[in-house]
């Protein structure tokens, strides 16, 4: 009957809303309740407690199985009128379960495959953190419900490859073997031995009834003793019992009343909709108190560390940095105006985390095959792995997308601090990820160098021209892309202390000069754009830039200076949050009268509020950067052919004046 | 020797461009030398012969490979000269092989996993022709050389998995298998079993010695005895014989100039760089020979096919429409008008799709298991697969990328035009493909339903708010948001006619209103934006908007006519058609003056330039739509709390006069 509970609470609230997913809850029912029951540790009264397990439903769309398990196992925002209010507007209850939502949901998932590629990430900072910290302060599961729509998706193979390699044996994932997709039985489309592909990457492979409570039980139990990640086969009826069991149509939204009805007297349910018998919700509240037992004894081991371990455990977990940053990140940039040195910003990120790893423990790096093309790796890091548990750099191999995804898990189970590198155009790779990373509000960092033509010869398939774009139109992301080691040192002071936004560092592969040349304490980054260099005489040109292409805006103030046309150049490493600043701030930027040229060796869109002033009548203006893809050839021809030059940026001024 | 040209044709060319990757070319010359003198049906000659083998370098880094074969064996637009402006801008010989350049360049490559992907394409569309037109017309093999960076990405496994369903005995892949990647050995980031995963997907799996052309040669005559897609595990040394053999410094540019003189001598290779003796060259010419014979052959029963069946196939591989095409469309659209329905714009793309398949034999439609929801399925399809290899409609699976990649594939063999669908935010995951779909100019088409928060429940994970924008951004792609039954017919029309560029259909969920009245022929879609509704009285508002969005516009029309404020309403299918219509047609539709609000549920960036003017002086301009993600709940409870209503639209307009 507690199984009997889930999946009549997932009948009525689906019924409800007259939309959801019925099917897999019903079908999955009996395996979360022998988790739940026998193996989780979870404390429903503490659920951020840091050594919970992690429980995570990858199959989404099945959002009621959490939903009936949080209100049923007692999480106090999980009330029964958040269920009656499944998919409603203000209710934590969303159509698929959302990451600061509700309390006891570790990620946001729908988008197929993110969650079981999340779980790595929290198998990883889970064995990094025990490693670091010993098995009293982190020693817990990860545990994950997948379904055969995450297993089809191309990130669970990246997922699968890179734990089977780390041996990740804290992860647990709960195939929802139900044989059926939207479209119909899954062998209409996959014939994969999913067992056998599982175990090629190194996993263990267990199955069981996943109808049967000791089957189930058995197999878990055995999994929690595998040194390897454990896959169990939990072969499953969709929609079990009902009318529409084993089918496709199985798969959505259940409502009709008198199937409903009939399936609910298989159950032996009586109770009115969204009743459930104080007897069994009894049941279910008591599995939360074996949590709740191993919580206190958690904390009492807490308590036996030194306050100054205390303090930095909690500081970690809360995802602050440490006081000193700012004054490192000062040191930094006051060193690289005083140098004045041509640098790649890739090398300059590879100097800010050179400054920064030592003193921030809790940072992740890594790099999706390219470690040497992205600098990400400083030399205190160590390397993850089977022999070190405590390394802080991960290979992630050619997995872009399970990268992005295991960072999201990373931070999400928190204490750690992800970031990572590839090529700024393999963006595209990663993208399900990074909307998540948006969506969700975790401040992952994405290091992408190579962005832009100026990379060169690779060609095309290799330079990002709508990337900029791209990263800029999706809500709660920080795009950053500074002009020198000043700006790049700035942009990371903001990436690591940001707590609810990912930032994408777009970085060049080129040399370029220092441009800041005054040492301010001032973070000019965080105010989003900022005057570089003020015009001499009357301001007749503003001429705005970004990363590599400030450079040419600079000389091409030379050229109009030289003429006696007074040039402003704006530097604008960061839109967001320059469009962030008041409105006075961004008046004092970018003041109406004079005309305007962006420089951005990418698409114009993105460019036009600024160019054209926010109501559209700030005056004349004009774009040099890229209207198509790049080619390939020597960095320099590129842009000269493509016409990002000062001379071209002059002409157009001229054009204007 | 004849593998040697390969290698020292590679070292020469990378040593003149001071760039590029040595290592694979020269550990892969041996197998490419056996494929191409013993399997491959290939004719320098006549690079496009409809029946010709297609190989496809999935590592497309190593493209002096496929650079190297194309010239010794007599290219007539490879020549000595183009080797030697390897990477140089203006050269065929880019960086990555690049389709379109390079005659005998299948596809474009170097975003790791996407050659592979694409051949399971190449391998359905041969299939299918094969068996619509017998094997006398169509009868060949798909060849791929992948390398581990190829199957660590996720989408080789979408790829292989639905190859293995398919059971595509006509692909066969050839892994180099060296063991090495960028950041050292591929153990340090997996341990996969790849022969066991490729056979767990249904695969023949062979392996040889990758530099024994014995064992290359019975492999692969093995292989193509098959009944299944086949992976040849090729054991291999990167950079063979070099000093960086078997390093990860040999998979890049190898340049030294005393280590290059130590492995020529290896070799026995005596010529000055970029010289192969005349007997090689005639060696590798004389391959091209056995291809030649089997084209003249295949050209004799070509001539034998009726004049009908010859211009027919001739059409679909031109890419060519039927005649009566228009006709059809001009038909859907006239009883649209009269008709007057409320359909869902994803509904109306099924209509057009009902009457367009029937006379389009060459469509292949198809799903990543959204079938009902995308509504891309057509009665007289059929279902592709091994029991009807004429079937039309292909279940991809919970795959958009692998679906995406293999629509690229199809179309790139020709004869047939693929169409496919997904939920619009998805979109992230086909991203990679999509990209390639623009930069190589092939025309597939985009389904992509549930295009805004107008999807309603299921929540911000499954709502696009960004997609537009970024499929915006990206240089060659058409998006679609039709507003109607009307605009989805032209649109269809102008994705069917395309030849060079790939189009988005971005359709709702919901229903929506027919906005266009009054029938014409002409297909305003391709104009990209029109006149719907004009102003009555002093034209005092222009009200811009797209798909969904059109009915608020002419509801805010309404409210602000019936106060007396003249307002023209302009429908927007397409802004990069607009942006191409002479600029005396753009400033019909938005002459200066008038205030401007644009309305459609997504982000902001890229309307601004049609708000503010192009030249930003057009006057006063405001935006209804998202800056955020959206939320779970009912759709019209979404549009009312993100203030995408007409009442808003009105009020932002009233701030303005």
């Amino acid at each position: 009957m507690r199984a009997a509970a889930i999946r009549t609470l997932t009948l009525d609230a689906v019924a409800a809303a007259n939309s959801g997913h019925s099917g897999m809850p019903m079908g999955m029912a009996d395996v979360a309740t022998v988790l739940f029951e026998r193996h989780l540790k979870f404390d429903p009264k503490a659920p951020r407690w840091a050594d919970r397990d992690r429980f995570i439903l990858s199959a989404g769309h099945g959002s009621m199985l959490i939903y009936s398990l949080l209100y049923l196992t007692g999480y106090a925002d999980v009330t029964i009128e958040q269920i009656k209010n499944f998919r409603q507007w203000g209710a934590i209850t969303a159509g698929h379960p959302e990451y600061g939502h509700v309390s006891g949901v570790e990620t946001t998932t729908g988008p197929l495959g993110q969650g079981i590629a999340n779980s790595v990430g929290f198998a990883i900072a889970e064995e990094n953190l025990r490693a670091r910290w010993g098995s009293k302060v982190q020693d817990h599961y990860t545990y994950v419900i997948a379904g055969d729509g995450c297993l089809m998706e191309g990130v669970s193979q990246e997922a699968i490859a890179l734990a089977g390699k780390q041996q990740l044996s804290r992860l647990i994932v709960m195939w929802d073997n139900n044989g059926i997709t939207i479209d119909g039985k899954v062998s209409m489309s996959d014939v994969t031995d999913q067992r056998a592909r599982f175990a090629a990457s190194g996993w263990n492979v267990l199955h069981c009834d996943g109808h049967d409570p000791v089957d189930i039980d058995r197999a878990l139990t055995a999994a929690k003793k595998s040194d390897k990640p454990t896959l169990i086969d939990c072969k499953t009826h969709i929609a079990l019992g009902h009318a529409a069991q084993d089918t496709s149509k199985g798969h959505g939204a259940l409502t009709d009343p008198a199937q409903m009805k009939a399936v609910k007297e298989l159950y032996g349910w009586t109770s009115e909709p969204f009743v459930i018998p104080a007897a069994i919700k009894a049941q279910w509240e008591a599995f939360g108190v074996r949590g709740g037992e191993a919580r206190a004894a958690w904390e009492a081991r807490m308590a036996a560390l030194s306050p100054a371990k205390q303090a930095e455990f909690a500081r970690i977990f809360a995802g602050d940095v440490p006081a000193k940053l700012p004054a490192i990140i000062r040191g930094v940039k006051k060193a690289a105006t005083e140098a004045g040195a041509k640098l790649a910003t890739r090398s300059a990120s590879e100097k800010v985390l050179q400054a920064v790893n030592p003193v921030l423990p809790e940072t992740i790096g890594g790099s999706a095959d390219l470690t040497g093309s992205n600098n990400t790796k400083t030399a205190d890091l160590g390397v993850f792995g089977v022999e070190d548990r405590k390394g802080r750099y991960v290979y992630y191999g050619i997995r872009e997308h399970g990268m992005a995804s295991a960072m999201n898990g990373m931070a999400l189970h928190g204490g750690v601090r992800p970031y990572s590198g590839t090529f700024m155009c393999f963006t595209d790779y990663a993208r399900p990820a990074m909307r998540l990373s948006a969506l969700m509000g975790v401040p992952v960092v994405y290091v992408m160098t190579h962005d832009s033509i100026g990379l060169g010869e690779d060609g095309p398939t290799h330079q990002p021209v709508e990337h900029l774009a791209i990263s800029r139109a999706t809500p709660n992301t920080y795009v950053f892309r500074p002009a020198d080691l000043v700006e790049t040192a700035e942009a990371w002071e903001i990436a690591f202390t940001s707590k609810k936004t990912p930032s994408v560092l777009a970085l060049s592969r080129q040399n370029l000069p220092t441009v800041r040349k005054t040492h301010t304490n001032t973070n000019m980054t965080a105010k989003g754009a900022y005057v570089l260099e003020e015009a001499v005489g009357k301001r007749q040109v503003i001429l705005m830039a970004t990363g590599s292409e400030v450079e040419i805006a600079l000389k091409a103030r030379d050229l109009l200076q030289a003429e006696g046309i007074g040039t402003r150049v704006v530097s604008m490493p960061s839109m967001e949050l320059f469009a962030a600043q008041d409105e006075a701030y961004r008046r004092k930027v970018l003041p109406p009268g004079p005309v305007r040229v962006a420089i951005e060796a990418g698409v114009r869109q993105g460019w036009d509020r600024w160019l054209l002033g926010e109501r559209g009548r700030d005056g004349k203006a004009d774009f040099v950067g890229m209207s198509s893809f790049g080619a390939s050839a020597p960095m320099e021809r590129l842009y000269k052919e493509f016409g990002i030059t000062a001379e071209n940026a002059v002409a157009k001024v001229k054009a204007m004046l």
